[in-house]
């Protein structure tokens, strides 16, 4: 070092360790900025928009194959929120390097997997996502947390379901259909017996969000088990889905995928090491699942 | 809220309150994760790419245009630093809000101008930033915050020069290159001697990184003075850039600016509200100056 | 270290760094905890205690006397801050030494001095006292504080004054009492057209609440300057007092006092170093000025 | 509030949200500030002080009958650990509230017992103590701090046990006996073969702490069952202690105690509420057990 940068180097004094609490799950959650305005400047589709989701999907999965400690992502809408585990050592378990490093590359993702996803349509600016980082000491808080993303994305989207069923086909102002709503408990009977449209034949993917976990699957070439980063629409509330999958809280092994996985992506990661960045795209497919 | 939801939201509680301390600067750096690694593998010319360069500079006007609170932001290599105004109110000085921001909008937007600038050089894959947050509580302590990674610059800088210079116009393997200079204490004197090479000669923008500050221009159109954010390559260290550019650190009004601007790029900046996305592009123009 | 302290070891890890900003002036303010049953069970009397407040004063100078780079004192009632230079490295700035030692120095101070003080009126309990710890980045910031503290004292105690007043001399109710007062805005005038009493005359140790500052005094016995802590009774708001004592937010050396101390305590600073103890009382004494 | 106050205020606005994480084991673990000097003024015996020990023990008991979540609490030689239960919402969870009130507490009771205690032995000064404060996510983590405190204590004594045996029986100077201990890793074979000393025969105050918990104890008078806080010198490594006591970890109801107490303290707890200050000691004794 020169006399020069030691003169200045004092102010690197002025930052603040951030570690997280150890023995204790690490979530990042992602959300987009203003992107109510942003879905109305590219046309996205009302109450949902599947390719929008699809690419939310994708830039988690591509947060997923870099960040490998973490276990689980889940997300709906514009926001998705990423588990790491909770013996995990990544960054030091510092908060800003852990919470940078998701939030920047889901953001980086989400631009550089538009063309994929929606072809010709252009991406007219760069969007920007906020983060938070949250810590959670025990695996009923982990769970509730989850159900309480999920929760809300049920309210919310019985609630926009029937908004703009009550525009596009009961020929309702959105405001007239806000005071409908407001005033109306049981939305999913209106949606029934006004429009015959039942609200449990509405796609998983809408009505209980993406779900994103690591399993071993043979590969269809040679049989050998891989890693694939799947995505699951299913129920988090309640126990089935933790004892189906017992390892994600149980820190242990990856498990072999018993689920036909009903949905037309799954990733397999890089075999590489975490940090690396490999640039033979070859082992980044999207598979089929029949 | 449903019951549902009430039931859940008590991890809400775990947040923790992260506020910047009040009446004191925030500094938010970004920068590249494995870098050295993506420069490799997109061919970025040793030891400075001029494109990569600009597309960093690039995706700092970008943060700039859209927080009204950043005063100043000085980047070299693969980081860049944002200064907001001491008494900056936005995401109410929350720490994580802020930095977030800051870091997906950098990260969004290097993807989205790759093509403008890089052309038909594909972007392989979505790079990661990493970024901290530190809070200065003094003028002083700002200003030897930025010397400090100027300075960091310069020292890198000369070094990388004469390393490249050993390696293209020398011959030497990388590793009797770091020899050589591990040994000399006066590097700018063999690049002059043996290679002919005036340090001093080299572009300011490689020698002095970019730094990013607001001023008032009239308009070519119409004279009225609009908003825009400059680029200049000068020095941070010493007092002149503070005097010639009392507004900064003085919280006061923009100036208009008296300085030639020897660069070909300066950026309108939009007239609209800060959060406000715009998707008419026609007053975001690159102007060239003589 | 044997193999099992090592085995348990790892829990230090979850400490977290409390550093305080550098550069930045650090308040802890000492609470006393359920003070008003307190004060009605020793018998204190109203609106103010004059042997509650010495007291008080005495224990701010314990504190003052063990812990150097604390260059100013503000107390009142059952409060009391103490400021630390901008620039202190006492214990690494860690928040929770910083505090701890100040609060357990006054609790215990507390206990120790109440016999002196208060004589054969027994203590019937050891009191607590809350603390917080506050960061200031600049001299305004720090002044503020200070006149934060004492405009709140001036508030309630002339609000105190004429509640004891209208019970005492007016024969009030105490509830009666705050009734009056809530609708009056013209307290002192109350106090003087109804009672007499010219609240501007009131002590103004009562006031304006106790400042204790640093000094150069010539001792008497040989004339020596010797550092000496000195009670004042003065305004904080203004820029009188800061004029006076420029050494304070000046970081400069002590000065020689120039005032002369109306007041029956000052107390002899004990030479040796901060942490050691000195079983020697004899260079801990009372004097009175004139 | 007046004008004033309020133009004051803001500096309100820098205190910091130190909120524990919630779903936490809390400890404040509380030291003597420069103790040994404190131990050599005050004539303490070594390597262990009754008198001392006791004395610690009151003070904690203290800062227990004040702060009724606080479950359990550990100390030896001149620290003492406080441990809160996971869910109390004491000070809403504020360390820097929680922290002062123990820790000056502590301090204060030291004080106020120390003639109870010591007699005739006058107090020379008021002593200090420092405070951390931790939190831990698991009883795993919980129960290995309590081994670690332990397992510290069982390394400094035994050490102690046998450099003052070398000293006061073996006619050693310090320097010599901390030699001899250097090189020595069969510190208890050296007592007992050299100077007839079973270390295994020390008190068990001596060589494990003491231990305070919260059990309901039949009362003499009435049989009715009260709160006592009782003093236990007992394993803490190992499952036994756990297993006996599983209210602690369980956040049950006070269990009855059904162990005979080998102490001459216990201590009955006030029946009031926690703030409450009693001036009424009738039910403050000690009480000596067979």
């Amino acid at each position: 070092m020169t006399a020069l940068n030691s003169r200045f180097e004092y102010v690197k004094g002025f930052e603040r360790d951030d570690r997280c609490l150890p023995n204790s799950w690490i979530i990042v959650r992602v959300d987009g900025k203003s992107f109510s305005k942003f879905a109305e400047q590219h046309g996205f589709e009302k109450p949902n928009d599947k390719l929008g989701l699809e690419l939310m999907t994708r830039a988690a999965v591509s947060v997923m194959e870099e960040l490998r400690d973490i276990c689980l992502a889940y997300g709906h809408s514009d926001e998705f929120s990423f588990v790491f585990r909770k013996d995990t050592s990544s960054y030091n378990r510092r908060s800003a390097k852990i919470m940078s490093n998701v939030n920047s590359l889901f953001a980086a993702a989400y631009v550089f997997y538009w063309e994929d996803i929606f072809g010709p349509t252009k991406l007219k600016y760069p969007p920007g996502f906020e983060s938070v980082i949250v810590v959670y000491p025990s695996e009923t808080n982990l769970k509730d947390y989850l159900s309480w993303r999920q929760a809300e994305l049920q309210t919310k989207n019985l609630y926009n379901t029937l908004l703009w069923t009550l525009i596009k086909k009961g020929n309702k102002t959105e405001t007239e259909a806000h005071e409908i709503l407001r005033n109306s408990t049981q939305k999913s009977e209106i949606l029934f017996r006004e429009f015959g449209v039942n609200y449990y034949n509405e796609p998983d993917m809408f009505r209980k969000g993406t779900t994103l976990i690591r399993k071993l699957i043979p590969s269809k070439k040679d049989n050998k088990l891989r890693q694939y980063i799947i995505p699951l629409h299913c129920d988090l509330m309640g126990e089935e889905f933790w004892k189906e999958n017992p390892e994600i809280v149980g820190l242990k092994s990856l498990q072999v995928c018993h689920r036909t996985i009903h949905t037309n992506i799954f990733v397999v990661n890089r075999p590489n090491n975490v940090c690396d960045k490999n640039d033979n795209d070859s082992n980044m497919r999207m598979e089929t699942s029949h």
